[in-house]
């Protein structure tokens, strides 16, 4: 039997991964990381703006060639690998993380005449500065083109690719005006191994353009003329540059050049599939599919589903982003997200509980939130310390406890948050249903999945559903690799089809997370509490009669107790 | 001009203290501590029940003797000073905490064949063993005697005089049968001075009946036999040991025994004033009089007003007790209270940081706290850790903390507790103003009072009034020096009336924590947004829409920080 290898290039916040994946079976043989060099950890700031996070786009061109070297070399360990069976390569990026290019495609923070300009480095998705021009952008959306938002939540974020142009327009005229168009990250990629840079060649990602560009084939792709202009006339030259057109991951951008197969030590030619976020790769990489819900779980999560575009879907309120084939080909990719998860863990060990004694770990907190039952704790908390992503798509929430008393302690505090995320995983869930996506299968993964059995095991009993855990712990690369194997195709060794490869190349582990009856009856109970204060707190206008809650909360927990001790 | 002196005695939780004041000016020239030698820190425990807290009465006899000598050896160092000038001794005591007696009235815990019984023990006022007790009360005055309820804020405790009795006879019958009646610590004291202990002599104080026993006049004094019989027939008995009558502080218990005045080295024959509680007399120490509200503020507080009799006042809903003449004669005694205030801050400081770091202190919290402009920190907290006691006496009420982000710091969150707890104080102040009892100057005292600065000026902006300080840190004590000398009169060198005593003896620090109007501005916002939550979380069947509650804090919190920049 002959084998075939691909791989996936995984571009982080701080650091790129290459991953060679065996096409067969997903074995993964070889992965290699490579820090960023430039700024701290890679990311470019402005002591004078804390919004502020750019990157240089040497930091790119330098890992690909450390991070595939290494993982050739750590492959060629087993036997039976060889670079010259490498049959394709995916490509996926954090995002939306545009750069501005001349007409040659080249990023400006390339040049020398910009090399102390940090507007003409990669605008880093993590950078805010343009939170005012974000809010004129859904202003006037709201006003003009209301169909552009009921595709991605109601709002128009910071982070977002025509927030962060407008923006330099207006404080970097000089790097706009340099800039002949701005290509996102997970579109550069691509384009830079393929020589097709050139903005007019360049083919642009479908989920790039459809989550954070309001592109969408529906209403002509990319936002018209008027609307830009609107926003500033000198956006409409932008426009101009924009295809009509955008691709999915099962598209080639192209075949490797030989400067860069000699480089690597890659055959030539081979297919670059076009790029996708890291989130959207995560999930092909976990085993995306309908009726299976992916949970990316770190700091934050990214909640993904597909859904095929031979049924109606209808704009489901609240979720991020609904957008044709932006995970799969010929499916609807749906994004839902809560603003903070493990963010908000790390909050409370390290902010609220000093460091440097022994019950400030997530260590003892867990170990003392695991001797807890469901409801023992009398507590219960709006996981919204960072706002709220889906449903009520408000950043302007924030964090609530009840039910604390002068007995309360640091872990069951802790198991609290623990709990609250987990609700706000259901609330996510439940909408999805309500719209007619079944959620049939959760399958999660990330740092938080593969390090706290406990948390899973609370979205087990919360959800009252199964939770299984992604095989890889890299499935963000292992999904951009799968990509490479999806456009090398089956005459070449790989698959014509995202399915095949998903069935061939990703798996779960095998300890599922099994909702307890008995613990789910106790934590059904408590949803129906955080439902209401979620309502009560999050939705405009919402009349509540919340009196019984604390009442609620104490009843829960004496039962709990009362049910321990016998 | 001749000097006169008189003491108070000052029966604590933990121990008893002694203090010897100069009648012309309040002046203290001789204090004395001893702590109780049984159990726990005076506290008689029971492992099997942690509800359980008793005192051996033994204690107290020994603790008179000792702080007494010791307090007038202290005062000796004063040239002027003579233990043959004092004039007369005032008493205070915790309570409710009922004792035992036989037919002499003596405690049964003297006599030998009780001394392995804790229920033949003194029933501290903490002991909640009472709770399903006290449960029968209120249902039972409930339907049969509503207007007992109303003098009491709605509801008994289990830490009052007939929950405990009722408690007695159920578990311990043995005890019950063979004590004659029940004496409370604050009446049994002056007794044992004065060689009145025998129960038909005894004189009982108004404040510990009126407040905990449901005696008043204007139903001829205690509750009737026909109430008392249908929450247990034995209680009949010991209804009929009762006077018809109780006794203010005004007035005198007797003269100390001419033994006591040997022992103690005092002229015999001096008065010993009707005791009084703690907080009661505290009030008196701290210069209570019409407006003037007296904040004793400890782990909890004990809010003391007097309303002149001569005028009409309506039940005020919410408040713990209204009771003629149970603070100074002539006025009715109102008291009111938050169950939890130092604790709360304990509670932050010691069980949630966990100690051991520089960081989990007051001392590092208030440093932080102080730092902080009202509002900047967007928290907001309900100060329900232990309930609600006034305005809405519910013990199943818990603690909220709303606003918080993954940017909330324990030193803001630790300043939000502060605030609420003064919160928390403004709506008993307006509570009692609502009923016509204006409230035209606050006096605090207590720990909190003297320790925390930054706590009084939040009370202060958050109250929008000026908060003065006792002079005293033993106010308490004071109050009761001061009641030996009303007792005393003024042909002893004392005073006639309570008013003089209080014009003369008692004052304030120089120091008055003025409300700053910018700051009190801000918690005007904070306040409305607090009784928004206070009323939806604590008023059955209340209706609330709170949705712009987390958008309000932010938008004062943005405020804040602006105002704070420029």
């Amino acid at each position: 039997m002959s084998r075939h290898y691909t791989i996936g290039l995984d571009f982080g916040t701080n650091s790129v991964r290459a991953l060679v994946v065996d096409v067969s079976d997903g074995r993964e043989l070889g992965s290699s990381i490579w820090e960023y060099q430039h700024g701290q950890a890679g990311i470019l700031l402005d002591s004078a703006d804390p919004d502020l996070a750019r990157q240089h786009p040497a930091d790119y061109v330098t890992g690909i060639e450390k991070t595939i070297i290494g993982a050739l070399q750590q492959a060629s360990q087993d036997q039976h690998f060889s670079a010259s069976r490498v049959i394709g390569i995916g490509v996926d990026t954090t995002g939306s993380t545009p750069i501005p290019v001349d007409q040659t495609g080249t990023p400006l923070g390339l040049n020398e005449q910009f090399q102390k300009n940090l507007h003409a480095m990669v605008w880093l998705w993590k950078d805010h500065t343009s939170h005012a021009e974000a809010e004129q952008l859904t202003q006037t959306a709201a006003r003009h083109r209301p169909h552009y938002l009921a595709k991605c939540g109601g709002r128009y974020s910071s982070e977002w690719f025509w927030a962060k142009i407008l923006r330099c327009a207006r404080v970097a005229p000089e790097v706009f005006d340099a800039a002949y168009t701005w290509v996102e990250l997970a579109d550069w990629i691509p384009a830079l191994l393929t020589g097709s840079t050139n903005p007019a060649a360049l083919k642009r990602s479908i989920c790039a353009a459809g989550h954070k560009a309001f592109f969408n084939q529906q209403w002509g792709g990319y936002p018209d003329v008027d609307f830009l202009s609107q926003l500033d006339p000198r956006l409409a030259r932008v426009r101009q540059t924009l295809p009509d057109r955008a691709w999915s991951i099962a598209e080639s951008a192209g075949g490797l050049t030989s400067q860069w197969a000699s480089r690597l030590g890659l055959p030539a030619g081979i297919p670059i599939a076009i790029g996708a976020f890291d989130a959207h790769l995560g999930a092909v990489g976990a085993g995306i599919g309908t009726g299976t819900l992916v949970k990316i779980i770190g700091t934050s999560t990214c909640d993904i589903m597909v859904s095929p575009m031979k049924q109606k879907l209808a704009d489901i309120p609240g979720l991020c982003g609904i957008v044709p084939e932006s995970v799969l080909p010929e499916y609807f990719g749906l994004e839902a997200g809560q603003s903070a998860v493990g963010d908000i863990f790390n909050w409370f060990v390290k902010t609220i509980q000093p460091g440097g004694t022994s019950a400030a770990s997530h260590e003892a907190l867990t170990a003392g939130a695991e001797k807890l039952s469901p409801g023992e704790s009398g507590l219960l908390t709006l996981d919204w310390m960072n706002g709220n992503r889906t449903v009520l798509v408000d950043q302007r929430l924030t964090g609530l406890i009840v039910g604390l008393t002068l007995a309360s302690t640091p872990a069951e505090i802790y198991r609290s948050l623990l709990e609250a995320t987990a609700m706000g995983a259901r609330v996510i869930i439940e909408r999805l249903e309500k719209y007619d996506v079944p959620v049939q299968r959760i399958v999660n993964c990330g740092g938080i999945a593969a390090r706290s059995p406990l948390t899973m095991q609370i979205y087990a009993d919360v959800t009252n559903r199964p939770i299984a855990i992604s095989r890889s712990t890299q499935t963000c690369a292992l999904g951009a690799a799968m990509a490479g194997a999806v456009v090398a195709g089956q005459q070449s060794g790989g698959y014509d089809r995202f399915e095949q490869a998903i069935e061939k190349m990703t798996a779960v582990q095998s300890r599922i997370f099994q909702p307890d009856p008995a613990r789910a009856a106790i934590y059904e109970k408590l949803y129906q509490l955080y439902l209401r204060l979620h309502d009560a707190f999050g939705i405009a206008g919402h009349t509540a009669q919340l009196s019984d809650v604390m009442k609620e909360l104490l009843i829960i927990r004496d039962a709990a107790l009362a049910s321990k001790k016998s």
